[in-house]
């Protein structure tokens, strides 16, 4: 199941940035930033800062070797402010000028960091490129080795802020010296500044970073791995709750499942063309009795041996094979995030096995599925995008001929227009194995991902020699669909939490319901309850601290438990619960029976 | 969760083995059978043959460089067993000499496999042994290169039988050539053979590997990996049903589970230890990124990461915090059995973090758990094993003084006792951490494995510096319980399968009920009722081949399903089913929802 982002169009995207009038912005209030820290504080060394995507960054090392140690802290940003304001009002010229090795060494003399990058260009035989902030020499004039572009001058800087400070290493790397790190933001107007910070301040309320802490979701650990999440038990409970949903949901539609090693030998990767195709985005090999073994990174390989393991016949077709795969992928450590982007993930993966006349059908009922999970999870914010090949590429032509990807392209378009649904259609986008159609979310930052994916393969089929005997007796190779719903279930609880903002429904809540007792002699009642729920699969915990009723609804209301069911005397005389829902609707009495009913109910029908 | 099996005394039992009588008869057996094969095939090469704990087994190169090929099927057995019984008959004597690697290598001109040994016996500087059958020099005289020992003469082999015949490569090594093996059994009377073949009979009937094969529950490839098996559809369907359970049962008991990455990063091992007692069974390290990640080989340094992540207090204490955690051990390739011995499992691991106080209640309770769980899946052929320190073994001392050892070997004893079941005492057979008990089953050919375990550990507390705030407000260090109801869901699988013999109860069944229509004019009434018990989880089948009611009877009862639910014409009429038991009892007509709420029934009480 290849759920690989598109480095290919995030380049693109990336040098559209770079060419961008707000990036030429963001890069001149850069260096108004280090000029302003280094009026401030001259013992400091200036080391580097680029624009980025979302703004701005300046790394600078505050403790030089021989000079004096700053420390900056978020409450020194007003000061800083002021005189990066003081800077933009001076309306200084940017200015780009050519100069030789040997001038830059004289200019940035005293400098490790710039003098290090004087030497990588002088191994590279270049001349060096500085940017001047004011006419060189004049009084408050700054320069920087910098290769540009900025705007024109620093009054048009006209809305920045200073956001967070920092500790990151020179070039990224643990070995090196610490430096400081200060981010920021900057726009050509105070408006739009504003509507930025106050997407900032709604992106961190619903920042599944944040929340997954926060509710003890999940948790990244630098001593077991960067990139590599522990699911915590209430999110475990969460991620179970909708692995058993997808179970029971494709083996309403037949599917089967599986469950593969997780390391495969380098024989199964050669033969499915992953070590050819694919070998940068897996982990070096295990050796071990001269054999080398490899962390998965697709099913797809043991899938297609397991489809290969007995003869089938056009009456075992479709044939639909599924599997809770949990892969492991490359991914540099700078592009992790969360558990949206990680190096170990889980796919509701499987493969469709099926004859050509059965590929319609086939994608028309993985796109129902589609619509009745995304309903079910309560998650609509999502686009289609139909990635084709490019006539006119070579790697197309590798596997399948020019007829057969048009007349594939050509069903999927013919379903998407059937469907109804809208899409974007991307030339050149398309596996090299097949077209595909990914779903696409857009997370708090406004960064897009594959949530989902339909693809054909073309590939596999080959590789693997697979066949199926027709109704006439003769063999015939089947079509491979692969697809994920749920694409990877680490970056799907990013944008699940996200878009809930923790605030689950009650099948998937983590905990659905917190029985609160109103005083001690309450307790053993709570309890028994407690027990009643838990036998019929319910989650639930009990809160018997010595805290008054309101605080404890209060706390259950914050972790976002769907029902909190408050026990006293009353209800413990009537065999019932009095049941508040976490929005502090109207409190309902009822009797536990009826309880369990209503939440089996809901549970069920996903409301 | 340490599940290892207990290589030392496996040892013991092999060099027990290896002087009985019994092991000496087999040997001689063993040459009997090169004679014999020697004798009416003169161009073979003999290559080696060893008497194992089960019999015996002889390789041979059949189709020697230069020699004319043979090609031996089991349907020469008969004559070579008649030609074993003649030379057994003529009651040779067994013959020790001491000779010169000079005397060998002319002993043995010829055979390169010997030759390859004698070369071997040479860099050892050692003497050349060999055993003669017969008087060296006589007519029927025989020899071998031979350590021994072997019984007196070939006439005390009283009783043998030829098994089978099987390619096996020269040591093992699949670069080297392909010999072919045969294997033999020998008792020193008829009716201890009759009784063996009785037992093989009947254990071949419950084989886990072939029952596994055959209902399609798991299949290991060679291209996936020896001891890496996939768990197949049907095999999956149970166990996920029974992870289910586990969960359902433990949360039952106040767990919370997590789920740990498959690859952990060195110092996390070399910080619980694994690096330095534990290496040997883990695979060599995946480097990248400047750093190495290991294949956990357990599950408690990452649970022992989610304790530490915040503070806790013995208010949250017992704290049992359990993972469906797979692993990965490198076993060696002839160790490796089915699903018994693999090299990678699912433990349905546990750690309960408790206080001093706590730890008999917690122990108690996991034997309950215990006792429910082999209940519940139908399970009764187990024994306890209570694994002691040695007082006298330094390796003790690491972890705990020895007060400390001797209070918890108390208190487990004392638990064992009150709980009245037996059990054994093995002193010196304790986890270097800790004293266990271990649950201990015995497999269709009399090899016994652990299948639960219960362990204390007095080293990862400490080494991870575990604490908890007590409620004289001061740290303390936690006990650290370690627990696996299902130690492996591979191994206890195989036991399940073998003890079942693929009969198993309804509720982990892999298909519970299978839906056969009398005609095809039912077969719409039938995929009906499958949509409605698949809505209600239950795992069915559908038969609508166009085949007689009554082999569609006998193929679901040759696949083990619970229930057959017959529909024809009469029960489409009165929308109910009718159904029959596996064991072909009584028919039952019922109305669908009848028939759902008995299964629902069955399935909830385990019966």
């Amino acid at each position: 199941m290849s759920q690989k982002i598109n480095k290919k169009n995030n380049k693109q995207a990336q040098l559209k940035v770079e060419k961008s009038d707000l990036w030429k912005l963001r890069h001149t209030a850069e260096h108004v930033l280090h000029q302003a820290m280094k009026e401030l504080y001259p013992s400091i060394h200036l080391a580097m800062g680029p624009a980025t995507e979302d703004g701005f960054y300046f790394d600078f090392d505050a403790s030089p070797d021989g000079g004096e140690a700053v420390k900056i802290l978020e409450e020194d940003f007003p000061k800083i402010e002021a005189k990066m304001q003081e800077i933009i009002d001076l309306n200084l010229p940017l200015i780009e000028k050519e100069i030789s090795v040997a001038e830059a060494r004289k200019l940035f003399a005293g400098n490790p960091y710039k003098l290090e990058w004087v030497d990588e260009i002088e191994n590279k035989g270049e001349m060096v490129t500085v940017y001047w902030s004011g006419e060189p020499g004049s009084k408050r004039a700054m320069v920087d080795l910098c290769a540009g572009p900025h705007v024109d001058s620093t009054g048009q800087v006209k809305a920045f802020k200073l956001l967070s400070v920092a500790g990151a290493y020179w070039h990224g790397d643990e070995k090196n010296k610490m430096l400081t790190r200060i981010y920021g933001v900057a726009f050509p107007s105070k408006k739009e500044l504003a509507q930025h910070l106050e997407m900032l301040v709604e992106a961190e309320k619903r920042n599944h970073r944040r929340i997954g802490k926060q509710m003890e979701l999940f948790e990244i650990y630098p001593e077991i791995g960067q990139g590599l999440p522990v699911w915590l038990p209430k999110g475990y409970a969460m991620r179970r709750a909708i692995e058993d949903y997808m179970i029971w949901l494709e083996r309403k539609y037949g599917y089967q499942h599986i469950l593969t090693p997780h390391i495969n030998r380098d024989v199964l990767f050669k033969k499915s063309g992953h070590l050819d195709f694919y070998a940068e985005s897996m982990y070096p090999p295990i050796e071990f009795d001269d054999e080398k073994y490899y962390l998965k990174p697709m099913n797809c390989p043991a899938g297609m041996v397991v489809y290969k393991r007995k003869p089938r016949s056009y009456k075992d077709l479709p044939f639909k094979l599924g599997e809770l795969g949990t892969v492991y992928r490359y991914e540099k450590s700078g592009e992790l995030h969360g558990l949206q982007r990680v190096r170990g993930f889980t796919q509701n993966d499987a493969h469709i096995f099926c004859t050509e006349e059965q590929l319609k059908a086939q994608f028309q009922e993985v796109m129902e599925m589609l619509e009745i999970f995304y309903k079910d999870v309560g998650f609509d914010k999502y686009t289609f995008r139909f990635s084709l090949s490019d006539p006119k590429d070579d790697k197309y032509s590798f596997c399948g001929d020019r007829k057969g990807w048009e007349k594939m392209e050509n069903i999927m378009r013919e379903i998407l227009n059937e469907a109804g649904v809208e899409y974007e259609e991307v030339v050149g986008d398309a596996a090299f194995y097949g077209p595909k159609l990914d779903v696409q979310a857009v997370n708090i930052f406004g960064k897009e991902d594959s949530i989902s994916t339909i693809q054909v393969d073309f590939n596999l089929p080959e590789r693997f020699e697979l066949e199926y005997i027709d109704s006439d007796g003769q063999k015939k190779r089947p079509y491979v669909i692969h697809r994920a719903i749920v694409g990877s279930f680490e970056r799907f609880f990013a944008f699940l939490i996200e878009h809930h903002a923790g605030k689950f429904p009650v099948w998937y809540a983590p905990v659905q319901v917190k029985l609160l007792p109103i005083t001690d002699r309450n307790v053993e009642y709570a309890q028994k309850i407690v027990a009643q729920l838990l036998d019929e699969g319910i989650r639930v915990e009990l809160d018997n601290r010595s805290e008054t009723l309101s605080a404890k609804i209060r706390d259950a209301q914050l972790e976002q438990v769907p029902y909190m069911a408050v026990v006293g005397d009353r209800e413990m005389e009537n065999e019932s619960v009095a049941i508040r829902s976490r929005d502090g609707k109207k409190q309902e009495v009822m009797k536990i029976a009826e309880f369990i009913e209503k939440l089996e109910t809901e549970i069920k029908t996903k409301v």
